[in-house]
């Protein structure tokens, strides 16, 4: 037996998407059967649907910030029951024995943890389909509650853009009095700001456009630099412990890294590719500063960060759209014109 | 009244080192004269010397890896007398307010460290002037006690090559069971072979050139992995926790941070310039790993390299170098030929 999912799919890396009927597996004894109401759309969906990382699976359905209701469990499955709030992040399973998956951080399974869509599941070598679709099966271990106090439609987006912020953020300590400039204002950058701002962090925010000031103070932003004003730049040379880079194209991070602190660190989130221009090494051993990457976060931790959002209301900025928008809102968010993450309305499809 | 000091000195970029009288101040309350019997020669006496730094004041007395004995100390001098056997590295002075001074760690001094030679004492404005000499006036809180266990030929090096490999096996926590890789067998790199064995890590070397293993084990390695055989490199990937880069040329590090446990540390002790070619930001983010700088060490931290030395039974492989011979030394040094450290006996001056 298998279920038969309505949903929206690319068929190859030219057409739009549209919609698409797939089938899901007969939920093992550990899954969760989850219907799904929102599903936030993260730039990556649009690379791999244009198969822009050459490693596209066709027909894809893309979507890895899903939010819905629990409406079965196996046998095995003890912690979710019908009707509850759930969402489901990056991944939908990992080898749950090597060293990162022992100590909860699947993200970095050695054996690569199997991404929602996208991929081949693990167990039966079928390709994976993620959220833009009415419902998703998903082994337990890699769902997570959504607290009630969270409103659905906008904690979709802390699946994705919200965990790979917040988990930087924790893992390099961030706290009361630390000084940290996120770089890039989107999806990424405004959970950036919000979560810095509500772990007692001292918050600026790098852009090169001005006229942001009074959005990113709205965020949580206490400075906003325009990072095109070499005089602004000067003035906070030396001056962060943290930089939040969340800029996912090509871009100089030379001047950032000159702002950081001795024992600073440099955490890029969003790029993909190779530092160029080149990174200077000087600026790195004179304050023995540090350039780093940083992916997602675990299941526990992003259950942790649903918590802590729920607990200081922290929600992401969102456009709610329906599925037949979903092209359009493609085009948009190439252009940078969306405040700061659509959601798709799955009621819609 | 000032002392009279016989030395080598470069007159110019162009020129060989030659002797050179000049002049040091008149001890201040709490500097200590030494009487020089040592001074190592490292790859940046060499660069400052022909100007390629672009920042040289000649005439130029090199040198900052200096033992000797305290000849005399001034009325706020308690912690030497005159015939202790002492060490002076790579800075002779530092703003003593800054966070950086006000932790022990000098070398990252806000305002800047007074380096031991090419550069200005912070005080008087005069230049300073380096080991190539017969006598020292410094600071005593930029003196270190050479322990009784250490001789004193063989522990001049570790005043720069020692402890700019020490203090980052420290810093990133090696110990028991980490395992460390080191990029280059020269003189700093045989001194990370030996501290981080001694520290008890699991120690590997990196090397281009075949026929250096029985060496590289002498030296502390139980692994000699050749850099160039990709073979040998697919069988390290992610398998070091730190990697310790000694290279002071252009050169992919990537190759390298791919062999780089999740959470695992890629250390640049020695290149001075841009990462070319560029660094690939993707195996940063899949494994968390961190790329940075480290410079020298602070002065309680020499202090602690050299009784950990006297402790271990660590020293410097070095040969000794008549004076005279100081410009054939950058020859060869320029080939590589030399094993590990030339060191000049002071007394052939």
């Amino acid at each position: 037996m298998s279920l038969t999912i309505r949903g929206y799919a690319a068929q190859n890396a030219t057409t739009p998407l549209a919609p698409h009927n797939f089938t899901r597996r007969d939920p093992r004894p550990d899954d969760v059967v989850i219907d799904i109401l929102y599903c936030g759309v993260c730039h990556s969906d649009l690379h791999q649907a244009r198969d822009e990382w050459h490693n596209s699976i066709f027909p894809m359905v893309p979507g890895h910030e899903i939010i819905g209701k629990v409406s079965a469990v196996g046998q095995a499955v003890t912690a979710f029951k019908a009707g509850d709030m759930v969402g489901v992040g990056c991944m939908v399973d990992s080898c749950q024995h090597c060293a990162s998956c022992a100590e909860d951080l699947e993200q970095y399974c050695d054996e690569g943890a199997t991404w929602t869509y996208n991929a081949l599941d693990r167990r039966d070598g079928m390709p994976t389909y993620g959220g833009y679709s009415e419902r998703i099966v998903v082994s337990h271990k890699f769902v997570v509650r959504v607290p009630e106090k969270l409103d659905p439609k906008t904690a979709a987006p802390l699946l994705c853009a919200g965990i790979t912020t917040y988990s930087p953020l924790r893992h390099w300590k961030v706290g009361k009095g630390t000084k940290v400039a996120v770089v890039g204002l989107g999806g990424l950058g405004h959970m950036g700001l919000k979560f810095a701002k509500a772990m007692g962090a001292e918050v600026a925010l790098f852009t090169r456009s001005p006229g942001k000031e009074a959005e990113a103070r709205r965020l949580g932003a206490d400075q906003v630099i325009l990072s095109t004003d070499p005089e602004q730049m000067k003035a906070v040379a030396e001056h962060f412990d943290i930089v939040l880079d969340t800029v996912p194209n090509e871009h100089d991070i030379n001047p950032y890294v000159a702002t950081l602190k001795r024992d600073g660190t440099h955490i890029l989130v969003g790029l993909l590719g190779p530092l160029d221009p080149a990174l200077h090494t000087v600026p790195l051993l004179l304050k023995r500063r540090a350039v780093v990457g940083s992916a997602i976060g675990g299941i526990k931790e992003t259950q942790e960060m649903l918590d802590f959002c729920a607990e200081k209301g922290i929600t992401c900025d969102t456009e709610i759209i329906p599925i037949q928008q979903i092209n359009t809102a493609y085009e948009r968010m190439l252009k940078s014109d969306v405040h700061y993450r659509f959601v798709i309305d799955m009621a819609t499809l």
